[in-house]
C-alpha cells in the first residue's frame, strides 16, 4: 500500500496566510450598503421591575431609525435559552446587569449609543440574589416566577434533573480502607475571543433573513431565528446564515444571545440590514462566561489504591437565564463516571437562579470543572492512603475495550502510556529543591462527537471540476483548530491528489449540508469521517472513467515513444488494478511504468467530454452519523461518542512563599490523540488548551459585586501573554482508534482540562498546601502558605 | 394527476425586487480591500508596426503600481481568440484602432489613466484593409502574416472552412420554374448592455486566481484563465470564477477579451488586486460587435411556389482577430438549411481579416444575417412566382417529425400555425392605406440546447435543509433571462413546494457545478431538464422517507382527534401511495384527507434526526447531457440540439416618402414556444428581442473610418428607447415538445431573428422598394424612394 502523502505531516493552516496577512474578513471588517447600525440599553440593577419605558427624546434624535423596547417589540412572546427563559427585550423586569431593556438603530453607531442614552427607564429594585445555595432557599428572593411549562417556581432551582450512578455505592463504601471529601470551588471565566462578537442581519424582498455573524453552530442558528421569523408572522420563511472568518469561539458561539434576535428585530422594524458590534467591555459584560461550580466530591479507595466509589455533588450558579451552561452537568458525567476504573458512582448537580450573569458552553463543558474536583481529591486520597500520586493513578488508569459506569464504551486508551510519559520526561521521583513540586492530573472526554442533539452527523458536498481540482462544501465550522486543514489533507490522501487542489467551501447555511456545529472536539473527527467517505466515492469514480478511457490516452501519449510496450494495456480496464498519487493514475502492480501513467484532469475530462448522454461529472455527497447513543432520559447512560479521548498533564511548579507567585518550571501534556492527522494542530490545540488552562488556574476571574462585573476590560482580567510561556512538551500518543478517521481522536477542548488540578496537586507538593478555590492568585497562595505558617 | 402549479404560471421574476430597488451589485459596485484599478491603452492606428514604447514618464508617477508592455510582458507567448491569433498585449504590431498596447495598475483610476498617456508610443503605420472583399484578394496588406499553425497566410481569409450542401442541386435549379438572386448586407451592431465590462482579478496566497466579473461562461473562463496561469509559469494552479450581477450580455460576455487577461497580468505582477472598469466608450471600443456580412442568395421554386433549392454564399468581415464571431457561420447553417422545406442546398461563408474591429456572438449569432437574406429573398421569389408571401410560406413550412438536410431532427414544430397566428391577427389579407404594407418573415432555430462544445452538459447540486427548503447550486448563468425563476418553478412544481422556498446559488465555479454557458437559447432548457432529475430523485427520497414515519406522524398529529380513523394507516408505508403539494405530504387517492397530511418539514427533520446511523438528509445532484451530434467535421451535418424553435413575425409599416421614416403600426410575434414555464418571461424574451430587432432593422450600425469607430456613445449609436414602442402582440404556440422541460423549447434568442427582413418585406409591400443593406434608416429608405421615382 501506498504510504501516506499527507495524513500525519505537519502541513501549515490552510487559514493561516489570510490571518497572517490581515486579509481574512472578520464581523467587524464586514458591511453591507445602507446598514444601520444597532446599541442595546443595558439594566443599571441586578433585580428590578421595570416601571416606565420613556423613548420620546430618544426618537426625536436625527438619525435614529427603530427603537424596540417591550412597547414595541415585534414579537413580545418570543423568547429564548434552554428553557425559553429569556425574553430578547425584557418586558416585566429585569434579572442581571446586563439585562437588554431596549435597542435603537440608526444610521450611525454614536447616534444610537446617544438615542440609547436618551432612552429613560424607571425601575422599581428588588432584593438580588447572588449566591447560588442562599438561592435554592424557599424563601430567597424569586427571580422568575413560573418555569418554562408556566408552573410556579418555589426556590430558585431549575426544573432540569441532573443525575447519575451506578454500582452499589454503599457496599463500595463499606469496602473502603480509605475515604477523602472535599468540596471544590470555580468561579466564571472569560472566553477572551480576541474577535469580538457581532451581527450583520438583513430581510431581503421575499422577507426571507440573512445574517452575518461569527457562530459555531450556523444551522442551530438557522433554526434558532426560524423560530424569529414564525413569532414575526414570517411564515415559512427562511433565515440563510453565513458565518465569515471567526476570532476566536470557544463555545462563546454556541449559543444564541439576545442580541441576534435584537439585530433581526430591528432589522425587521427598520426595513434596513441592521449591525450590531460588541466591544471589548461589551463582550465581557453581554456575552456568557462559564459557569461556576461547587462540588463537594468523596472518593474512596482499598488498601492497594484501588478506587471504590465517587459521589460527589455540584451546585452550579446559572444566572438569571439558561444557556449552555445549564447543561453542563451533562458533560461532568463523562470524568465522573469514567475517568479511571470506579465501581460505584454517583453524581448530582443542581443549577440554581441568581442575579449573577448566566452561562455558556466554554472548551471542555463542565469537565474542567469535575476535572479540578476529582483530580485534587484523587491526589488526597493518595495522600491518605501513603501512595504516590502517580502510581495511584496507573493502578486505576482506564483501559481499551472497556465499558465505564456511564456505559462508554472505550475503543482504544493510551492513558497508561499518557501517565508514564509524565512520569518519564518530568523525572518524577527525583528530588525537588524546596518550594518546588511535581503535580500531574488526567483526563478523559468525548474524543468522537457527542451525540447531544437529535443528529450528531455531518453533511458534505464534493465537486471536482475538469482541472482534478475539489471543492468540498462542507458544514464544519472553522473557528481557528484547522478542520478545513484536515479535511484537505483527508481528500488529498484518499484521491491520490495535494492539499493545494482543494478549496474548502463552508459556514454558508445555504451552500454547505448540515453540522450540528463545532463543539464537543468533534469537527476533525466527523468532517474527516464524511470526507473520507466522500472522497472514496470520488476515487471509485475516477477509477471507473480510467478503467473506460486510459488505454486510449495512454496509446494517444506514447504515439512517439519508441520503447513503449504495450503488454500491460489490458490491465487498464479494471479499475481494481489502478489508483491515484499525486495527481497521476497508474497501474497499482507498475508504480514505475510512468508510460502507464495518465493525469487526474485528462481522466476527468474524457469522462466529462464524451459528447452524448453519458457525459459525467464528479459530484460525491456523504451525511456521517456517528454509530452513537442519546443519554437514556432516566439513567443518563449511553455511549455518546464513537471515541474518547485520555491524556494526562504533569507540571512541576516552584512557588514563592514571599509572594504567593506560582511559576511553572516545566509542564508535560501527554496526549492520546488516537493518531495525529497533522501533528502541528494537534500540539497548537495542546498549547492552547494548556494557556488557558493555565489562566483558569492562576489568573482569570470575572469579579462580580452584587451582579456586577468589575473588570470587563483586558486591563483588569488577566489572561496568559507569550511572557507567561514556559517549557511546554506535548507528547502524542498515538493509539489508532478503530473507529476515528486514520485512527485520530478529537482533541480540541482537551488542553485546558486537567491543568489546574495539576497545578494545585504540584503546589501541594512544593508547599504542602491544598486550594480548593480557582483560580490560585497569588494573594490567595500567599494566604494559604501564612495560614499554614500560622 | 394533480395539476401544475407553477409550470405555465406568470411569477415574476427571483431576482426583479433586487434589482428594481438597486440592491443588485454589480462589478461596478465591488471593491475589495487593498484594491488597484487598471487602465488599457489602446493603439492609435488601424494597423501598423509598434516601433518603440516608453514607459519611463509614467513609472515615474506615483501611485503606478504595475505597467504592462510588450516588455514587461510576463506571458509574452500567450494569445487568445478562436484560433489563437490575439496577444492580450500586442508586440509586433497593431491590427485595429482597439489594440492593447500597454496597460497600467495603479492605486487610483485616475492616476491609471494618467500613466497611460504618458506612455509614447511609436508606430509606423501600415497600409490597412477595410472591405472584405479587398482583404480577400491576395495583394492585399496582410494583417497577419502567419496563420495559428505557423503557416505562411497568402491572402487575409482565415484558415477555416465553412460550407454545407445536401441534395442535387443542379437537378432542382433545373425543376425550378423560379429563380431570384440576391446580395443582402449587414453591419456591425453593438450589444448596448446597460452594465458596462469590467473584472476584479485578484491572486490567493497559494497563487490560485479569483476573478469576479459579468460572464456567461464562468466554466470557460476558468479554462481560458487556467490556460495564462500556466503560460504564467502558475502549474497546477486554479482559476475562481465568480459573475456578480449581470447588466445585460446578449452574447458579448460569451467569449474572453484581452482586458481580462491583462488584469489578470497586472495583478499577477503588482501582487494585488486589480479592478478594470470600461466606462461607455470603451465598452463600444473595447468590446465586439455582431459580425458584418454580405450574403448572396439564390432561391428557385417549382410552378406551385414549392421551394426547390437555396444556394447562398457570405462573406464576413472578421476584423482583425478572432472571437466566436469567426463560427457564427455555424449558425447560419441552421436557417440555411432548415428553414422550410428545401430539397436541396448550398451554403458557404469564408471569413476575412481585415483592420476592423474583430466581432463576437450577439442573440441568434449568424441566424438574423442569414434569416435577412433567406426571407427577404423568399419575399422576391414569392412576387416572381405570383403567390402571396404568406401563402407560399405556408405551402414551404416545416413539419414534425422530419429531418433536415443539415440533419436536424424536428421532434415538434408549429410553423404552420405561427403563420396563420400573423395571417389573422395583421388581418393580412384587408386593403391598406397608400404607404402602408404587410410583411412577414418566419425563423427557425436551435431550442433545445447547442453541441457546439464537447460537453453541452448542466450540472446541478440539489440540497434540501430541516425546513423544507431547497438550495440549487446550478451552474446556469443568470443574464436577465429568468433562468433561476424557471429553475424554482420547476423544482417547486416536481417536489410540490413553493417557489419560494428555493435558493438559486450561481455564478461561482467553486461552488457550482460545469455548465458551458448561457448561449445559444439553451439555458432554461438545460437547466430545467437538470432541476427535473434532481428534484425528482428528491422527491422520492422524501417520500421514502414518509413511507418510514408517517404513520408515526399521523398518530401523533390525531391524538386528540376524536373523529380520525385509523384504517388508511397501512397505505402510509408504501412511498408510491403518496404525494406532495404545496408543502404537505398526503395519500394521493385521498387528498381531501387533511387527518393523513404532514408537512413536508416534519418528515425531513424524521428523516435527519434518526439518532443513529441511518439519519439522512436529502442532498441530489444531476448532470444532464442532452443526447445530441456535434456537427460532423467533414459535412457539418448532426442533430445538434433536441429540439427546434419556430416563429413568424408579421409587421404593419407606414411609411414616410417625405422623410424616409419607417413607422411600425402593428407587430404579431408567433412563436411555437413548446410550453411556456412563465408566459411572463417568454414575453419578455420576444418583447426584448422584436426591440433589438427593430434597432437593427432601423437605427443601429456602428460606424467605422478606416477602422476607427465614429459614434462609440449612445448620443450617436442610436437604440430604440420606449419612445419607439408600438402595439407588440405576442402569440404563445404550445407544441408540447417531447424532449423539452414540460414541453418548452429555449427562446432566448429567437425574438430578434426575423425582424428585420419582415419589415424588409412589409416596406416593399408599403412602397414597393427592395431594401438589402441594413440598418433601414430614414436616408436610405428616402434615398430608395426617391431613386424609385425616378
Amino acid at each position: 500500500m501506498r504510504k501516506n502523502n499527507f495524513i500525519g505531516k505537519r502541513l501549515a493552516k490552510m487559514d493561516a496566510p489570510e490571518k497572517i496577512n490581515g486579509q481574512a474578513a472578520y464581523i467587524n471588517d464586514i458591511t453591507v450598503p445602507n446598514m444601520l447600525y444597532g446599541k442595546i440599553k443595558r439594566s443599571e440593577h441586578a433585580h428590578a421591575i421595570i416601571k416606565n419605558i420613556d423613548i420620546s427624546q430618544a426618537s426625536k434624535l436625527p438619525g435614529v431609525k427603530a427603537i424596540l423596547t417591550r412597547e414595541t417589540n415585534p414579537a413580545p412572546d418570543f423568547r429564548i435559552g434552554f428553557i425559553q427563559d429569556n425574553p430578547p427585550i425584557k418586558h416585566d423586569k429585569v434579572r442581571q446587569f446586563r439585562d437588554e431593556v431596549a435597542a435603537v438603530a440608526a444610521t450611525d453607531p454614536e447616534i444610537a449609543a446617544a438615542a440609547c442614552a436618551l432612552i429613560k427607564v424607571d425601575y422599581e429594585p428588588l432584593p438580588g440574589v447572588f449566591d447560588p445555595i442562599a438561592a435554592a432557599q424557599e424563601d430567597a428572593p424569586l427571580i422568575h416566577e413560573f418555569d418554562f411549562r408556566g408552573n410556579p417556581i418555589k426556590n430558585n432551582t431549575l426544573p432540569v434533573r441532573w443525575q447519575i450512578s451506578d454500582g452499589d455505592l454503599e457496599f463500595y463504601r463499606r469496602k473502603s480502607k480509605y475515604i477523602v471529601s472535599g468540596t471544590y470551588k470555580t468561579g466564571w471565566a472569560h472566553h477572551c475571543c480576541l474577535g469580538t462578537t457581532g451581527i450583520i442581519a438583513e430581510f431581503d424582498y421575499q422577507k426571507n433573513l440573512k445574517v452575518q455573524m461569527p457562530t459555531q453552530i450556523p444551522f442551530l442558528v438557522q433554526n434558532d431565528l426560524n423560530k424569529l421569523l414564525n413569532a414575526l408572522g414570517l411564515k415559512n420563511k427562511n433565515t440563510r446564515v453565513i458565518s465569515p472568518t471567526i476570532g476566536g469561539a470557544f463555545g462563546n458561539k454556541l449559543d444564541t444571545h439576545c442580541y441576534e434576535y435584537i439585530a433581526v428585530m430591528l432589522a425587521f422594524m427598520a426595513g434596513r440590514a441592521v449591525k450590531i458590534m460588541f466591544d471589548r467591555e461589551e463582550e465581557f459584560i453581554g456575552m456568557a462566561p462559564r459557569q461556576p461550580t461547587i462540588i463537594k466530591i468523596t472518593q474512596g479507595c482499598d488498601e492497594n489504591g484501588r478506587l471504590t466509589f465517587r459521589e460527589a455533588e455540584a451546585i452550579l450558579d446559572n444566572g438569571a437565564y439558561t444557556s449552555w451552561g445549564a447543561t453542563v452537568p451533562s458533560v461532568m458525567y463523562v470524568p465522573m463516571t469514567s475517568l479511571y476504573r470506579v465501581p460505584a458512582v454517583d453524581f448530582k448537580a443542581t443549577c440554581v437562579y441568581t442575579n449573577n450573569i448566566f452561562s455558556q458552553a466554554f472548551r471542555g463543558y463542565g469537565n474542567p470543572q469535575a476535572t479540578f474536583a476529582i483530580e485534587s481529591s484523587m491526589d488526597e486520597l493518595a495522600v491518605k492512603a501513603g501512595i504516590d500520586p502517580l502510581e495511584m493513578r496507573l493502578l486505576n488508569a482506564n483501559r481499551a475495550n472497556e465499558t465505564t459506569p456511564m456505559g462508554l464504551k472505550i475503543s482504544s486508551c493510551g492513558l497508561k502510556e499518557c501517565i508514564e510519559t509524565v512520569k518519564e520526561k518530568l523525572d518524577w521521583d527525583k528530588p525537588r529543591p524546596q518550594n518546588r513540586g511535581v503535580g500531574l492530573a488526567c483526563l478523559t472526554h468525548v474524543g468522537g462527537g457527542a451525540r447531544i442533539y437529535k443528529s450528531d452527523g455531518h453533511g458534505m458536498i464534493l465537486k471536482m471540476d475538469d482541472f482534478g481540482k475539489v471543492s468540498i462544501m462542507t458544514g464544519a465550522v472553522e473557528i481557528g483548530q484547522g478542520s478545513e486543514t484536515s479535511i484537505a489533507q483527508t481528500v488529498a490522501e484518499i484521491i491520490g491528489i495535494m492539499p493545494d487542489d482543494i478549496t474548502v467551501i463552508r459556514h454558508d447555511t445555504a451552500i454547505c449540508p448540515w453540522d450540528v456545529g463545532t463543539h464537543a472536539s468533534r469537527q476533525m473527527f466527523l468532517s474527516c469521517k464524511a470526507a473520507i467517505l466522500c472522497a472514496s466515492e470520488a476515487k471509485a469514480k475516477i477509477l471507473e472513467f480510467a478503467a473506460t478511457f486510459m488505454e486510449d490516452e495512454i496509446r494517444k501519449q506514447n504515439r512517439k515513444n519508441e520503447n513503449f510496450a504495450d503488454d500491460l494495456l489490458p490491465l487498464l480496464h479494471n479499475a481494481a488494478n489502478l489508483t491515484i498519487d499525486q495527481r497521476q493514475i497508474y497501474l497499482k502492480e507498475y508504480p514505475k511504468r510512468t508510460d502507464y501513467a495518465v493525469t487526474i484532469d485528462t481522466i476527468l475530462r474524457r469522462g466529462h467530454f464524451q459528447g452524448g448522454k453519458s457525459g459525467e461529472m464528479v459530484i460525491t455527497h456523504a451525511f456521517y452519523e456517528p454509530d452513537t447513543e442519546m443519554m437514556h432520559p432516566k439513567t443518563s447512560k449511553g455511549n455518546i461518542s464513537e471515541t474518547y479521548a485520555f491524556a494526562t498533564h504533569g507540571v512541576e511548579v516552584e512557588v514563592d512563599p514571599e509572594t504567593g507567585k506560582v511559576d511553572i518550571i516545566n509542564f508535560v501534556a501527554a496526549h492520546d490523540i488516537g493518531k495525529a492527522i497533522n501533528p502541528m494542530i494537534v500540539e497548537g490545540q495542546i498549547y492552547g488548551g494548556v494557556m488557558q488552562g493555565i489562566g483558569y488556574a492562576l489568573m482569570e476571574e470575572m469579579l462580580l459585586d452584587k451582579g456586577k462585573i468589575l473588570n470587563p476590560d483586558f486591563l483588569d482580567y488577566k489572561i496568559p501573554t507569550m511572557m507567561d510561556t514556559f517549557p511546554l512538551d506535548v507528547a502524542m500518543i498515538e493509539t489508532l482508534d478503530p473507529h476515528g478517521p486514520f485512527g485520530a481522536k478529537g482533541i480540541g477542548e482537551v488542553g485546558i482540562i486537567p491543568v489546574a488540578p495539576a497545578i494545585a496537586n504540584a503546589i501541594y507538593d512544593a508547599v504542602g498546601i491544598r486550594l480548593k478555590d480557582l483560580p490560585f492568585t497569588c494573594e490567595k497562595v500567599l494566604a494559604a502558605v501564612k495560614n499554614k505558617r500560622e
